[in-house]
């Protein structure tokens, strides 16, 4: 690629930016589509549905930008949770490590790189003609002591992300435990959920949980809810409720609003149906455990139960918002084997993602589609659709393929048996990383058949070497993908699909119900996580890359703000539990970044320098040992001094009584529990501050 | 080597072993020798120093034999402690592996091998004369069909190596938890070691702790012990000590024993050193913390006590007697240095082991000596001269080499920062058995340059074909090795150090005080275990080694019963925390079996048997990480329920007051309480069943 076509891809992306930043200014300000761009605020009751127009309306004007820019970190974290804050400082961070970075790059190596001659001599004439391989570290002559800067830079660039890693883990430690103190009682903090409780025959697993927690834990057992397995009562509930809906439809084109007779009618089903439920459902061997303190169910927690250590296993309860039910795997081994499983299955899916992807692609050549389809000969052979069938379709399939993959992994992580929705959007975040990271960088660096591919596994000296020949040969390629992911961030803001949605219901007059979403996390983290492995890994190599990727994470730091505070409301509140991913995914980066800077002062002729480079991942990875061991256990658990420090605060809270009342109900199995089928706004509206005996 | 030079080996071997019984059996009828054959017993007052002589004690008779074979394992457990039961399950474990294994070796494998025609053709008439190797694989037509059976064995000695690891498994936790409910309370169960104490200036460590705890856990906390850093105290006592012993030594050679006054002498020196001691120590930011209830010790031992997880770091204490106070770190960073600096020495050590060893071999050449004692040039022309320095000094030094490596592997250990013998002899134990797998089989077999040998982690694939042709040339070293080590275990019966020692010492007249010395577990379980990875390996490749596997486990058995049992009085009672060491490794014996056994099969033109063993290590990890669920655990902690069923036991105990009582100067350093220098032959010796207050 050469710089002037580079250029042209950066207008274009930069055009089309600003177009999506237009429309979506001017879209979000009709009447019609407050629901698509704010439902959040919609169903938080702060924005009344109005129908009135304005010509105003119709020019595209910046104020949202300064809406998304204004509120502080504290009000973020009031309106949007912890998690929300812990995904913006993913940005924050983000841009403080490319602008020292960037920096760095254009001031320092760039010029270096330019000035180096090895690949093509300087001529500022020619400079849109250059190749941008002039302007990669290819272009520093071999042996040349300029490569010391590099050098030099690879040292400074970890020392700043080692701090400002360290300077993020602090922070956002410190506001889990902020949080934590100063938020109401929670349910899920006094319950614990216990899995593999050994059966007897002759009492039934309540009288056996209960007559447990009353031997050895009288003064802190307050009550528990034993998990029901109930797939079939599930399907029955789940028909009941589309038959409910096409009833509600049926009355809904009648009158506005379904009339009171259904409405009884449906809990006269509900009733019936839980009366049948009850009766199919069965136990299982698992069970949510609340008591009277904090410290107390944090000792539960922590210490083995039983004699028998795959017995009466204890772990975090999740929110009693966030337990998903139906996958559950109650028995310790249980969940073991579907873990095993799950562990193959998406290595499997990782390694073999792209022959599927080229096999489909391989179908869209101009040649195999006459032979497929022959009817549409005379349409293929018109020369601009043949170009945009070649050109577009073998990239629109990738993109086609990779978005199906993070349901592939949630459905995964979800059959891995975690109790909760949070858990499982964890773990299919983690998975997704190391599928993105696996396929858009090893596997395209890596070129080659997957077997060579597993093989350069087992030759480990060599990884180095292959990479740093490997990964500069890619460079443009990653600087024209950080350019056009500048567009797929942009289209985030408009929302085309939700659009879309809400025009045809509209015209088709569907249900009145709306749906607010929630942020996908483990889509969303992971993609971010990716380019700023690939801004570090290229920091050496091109640093080019860097100011694209300065500009990417500009644009969706105020997208995303935008989109938190308008449109996303939290499904759950992890406190904070994401951050650890990314704290590993960087480490990951840096090391490799260095173990490709190892390899390229190799293949410039500078061994002192790729010796010198050693214990430079040695501290990097003493640095995460030490990390690992003051920061990670916060993400864990609470500390004694915390929880008794609540317990006592909680002692003098006159709302206790009730909270306690409220919490031995509060993980029955919300299909058992009849539903209200009005939408109720305040339901999860301030989900951190918010508590059962509010 | 030949079938007939390997008989003569085992002649010499069987012979040597027969005359060390023969001696053993005549000597320690000797009643002056009792010291050294039965110090145990004399300590405990089971045995009279009797000075009469004997004719009969000049015969040598087996009666030792029944004495080492009677005792039930219960028996041993009462008197020796879990730790000797877990020591002698590596022999019943190991033998009734090797049984299985010897039958299928010696009636399937063998003739398989050797009517195999690959290497030599079957002759019984020049069976003498026929290389080892024509027993081994090597000997097996390639692509042969009779290798099924070979693979078949690998099936089979795996499911009766998990199998029997299983039971064992299950008996030693079964036993350990038995044993913990049976005991009587002991102060390490109440006590928990905190490290990484805070400093508040203005306060002590002492009230810093006091106020902590009477905060934290106001109703379960009992006392406190600072840990004192007193290297120069203890420099000063030890000084005073030795003072001590040459006035003791100078009074009994004018009296039998030293006279009262001399006594209280010390006793003022004593008094005076603690003066001064006191005032010379410094306080160290750790501290023992007694507890009320084994429950509540517990609960502080698994829950993170401080919001800074590096802060009242929390491990079990270690018994009383047990306390290793010099070289305890007390921080929890200082404790993460050391760790990985005493990683960084062992490994080094381990690789760079052989390379010292090699140069002083070289040394001893014939020509070497000659020019660097050129005095010494007529007696090593004398062939005898000539034959035994060549032929036996390098293999001495080999000896002598690696009789120090255990010391270091343990001082190593020790700067590591444990807090107890135990936990010392634990790592060393560890660490000991790498080095031993790495340099007599991995260093041995994978000859080469270090780096040489490095490079080969580095292509990992190669690893299975290079061990194919590596292991099995060495078979005829290795069979040759177990032979000899029969010689060397019944050398650990004649304890001919120590007889010398006692015959110097009666000689010279030097001090009566009578040593009991305590087996050292982290050099002999290793070489155990360095026997069986042998047996394993070795099984499909020459099973001609089971054989004399079998006999050197049937050896080791009742010496080291015998021993247990007369000898060696334990030091201290880690409850079989020994075992883990065990499983691990034998799980690693078994993968590198089937990892050899992948590559011979490779090498044997037999690519199907190696595809379908794939699945084999896949199973073997499984139950390795099944075993690492379900009994692990238990080697580390004990449950709620089986500590808050002692707790109540405890409850209904009178004694239980003077126990707390004596909890709390349990862990006052020893060195500053005023030392008894009379033997106190109760002190240790049921240490199970002993307890502070009886």
């Amino acid at each position: 690629m050469i710089l002037s076509a580079l250029l042209t891809s950066v207008g274009i992306n930069l055009g089309l930016c600003v177009l999506l930043f237009a429309l979506y200014s001017v879209l979000r300000k009709q009447p019609s589509n407050i629901e698509v761009y704010a439902p959040r605020l919609v169903a938080e009751g702060k924005v009344q549905r109005r129908r009135d127009f304005n010509l105003d309306s119709l020019l595209p004007t910046p104020g949202w930008v300064r809406n998304a820019w204004q509120p502080s970190e504290d009000e973020l974290l009031a309106s949007c949770g912890l998690d929300a804050v812990v995904f913006m400082r993913i940005f924050v961070f983000s841009l403080r490590v490319f602008s020292v970075a960037g920096f760095m790059g254009i001031f320092i190596l760039l010029p270096i790189n330019y000035f180096g001659d090895q690949i093509s001599e300087v001529d500022f004439y020619d400079l849109p003609n250059k190749s941008l391989s002039s302007f990669t570290i290819s272009n520093v002559k071999d042996g040349s002591s300029r490569l010391w800067a590099h050098f030099s830079s690879a040292y400074i660039i970890t020392g700043v992300v080692c701090y400002l890693l360290y300077y993020e883990c602090n922070h956002i430690t410190f506001k889990r435990l902020e949080l934590f103190n100063a938020s109401r009682p929670q349910p899920q903090d006094f319950t614990v959920l216990v899995r593999g409780i050994p059966s007897h025959s002759g009492s039934s697993l309540d009288d056996t949980v209960h007559s447990f927690f009353m031997e050895y834990h009288p003064s802190t057992y307050l009550s528990h809810v034993v998990v029901h397995r109930k797939n079939k009562l599930r399907g029955v509930m789940k028909y009941a409720e589309n038959i409910y809906r096409r009833f509600t439809l049926l009355f809904s084109r009648r009158s506005s609003r379904p009339d009171f007779r259904d409405y009884n009618k449906r809990e006269d089903v509900d009733g019936r149906l839980q009366q049948f439920g009850l009766s199919t459902q069965k136990e299982v061997s698992a069970a949510f455990i609340s008591f009277k303190s904090l410290y107390g169910a944090s000792n539960v927690l922590h210490t083995q139960q039983s004699v028998n250590p795959i017995e009466w296993v204890t772990e975090q309860a999740p929110e009693p918002d966030d337990v998903y039910w139906p996958l559950f795997s109650s028995s310790y081994i249980g969940k073991w084997i579907s873990k095993l499983l799950v562990i193959v299955a998406s290595i499997l899916l990782t390694v073999l993602y792209l022959l599927p992807v080229a096999f489909v692609q391989g179908l869209t050549n101009l040649y195999q589609l006459k032979t497929l389809l022959p009817f549409l000969k005379n349409v293929l052979e018109i020369s601009v659709v043949s170009q945009v069938i070649t050109g577009y379709l073998p990239s629109l399939i990738l993109q086609l393929f990779l978005s199906i993959v993070p349901p592939i992994m949630k459905i995964f992580s979800t059959i891995q048996g975690y109790i909760s929705h949070s858990g499982i959007e964890k773990s299919a975040c983690s998975k997704m990383l190391w599928f993105l990271i696996w396929n858009a960088f090893f596997a395209n660096v890596l070129t080659g058949s997957v077997t060579s591919q597993l093989q350069v596994f087992l030759e480990l000296k060599d990884i180095p070497t292959r990479l740093a020949v490997a990964v500069p040969a890619q460079a443009s390629f990653y600087i024209a993908y950080v350019v056009t992911s500048w567009t797929s961030l942009s289209s985030e803001l408009t929302r085309v699909l939700a659009l879309l949605g809400d025009w045809i219901c509209g015209c088709s007059g569907c249900s009145d119900e709306m749906h607010v979403p929630s942020i996908s996390y483990h889509s969303e983290i992971p993609r971010l996580l990716l380019v700023a492995l690939l801004g570090l890994t290229y920091f050496l190599l091109a640093p080019l890359i860097l100011p694209f990727i300065l500009i990417f994470f500009c644009i969706g730091y105020i997208i995303y703000r935008n989109q938190l505070l308008n449109v996303y409301l939290p499904k759950y509140e992890s406190r904070g539990q994401f951050w650890p991913i990314v704290h590993n995914s960087t480490i990951f980066s840096l090391i490799l970044m260095q173990a490709i800077a190892f390899g390229i002062f190799g293949l410039k002729k500078l061994p002192l320098a790729s010796s010198l480079l050693i214990p430079l991942p040695v501290f990097t990875l003493l640095f995460h040992d030490y990390c690992r061991k003051r920061f990670m256990p916060i993400f864990q658990t609470y500390s004694a001094e915390t929880l008794i420090k609540k317990d006592r605060m909680d002692q003098n809270d006159s709302g206790m009584n009730e909270f306690f009342h409220k919490l031995k109900s509060a993980y029955n199995d919300p299909s058992l529990i009849p539903r209200q089928h009005t939408y109720d706004p305040d339901d999860r509206s301030a989900p951190l501050l918010s508590s059962l005996d509010t």
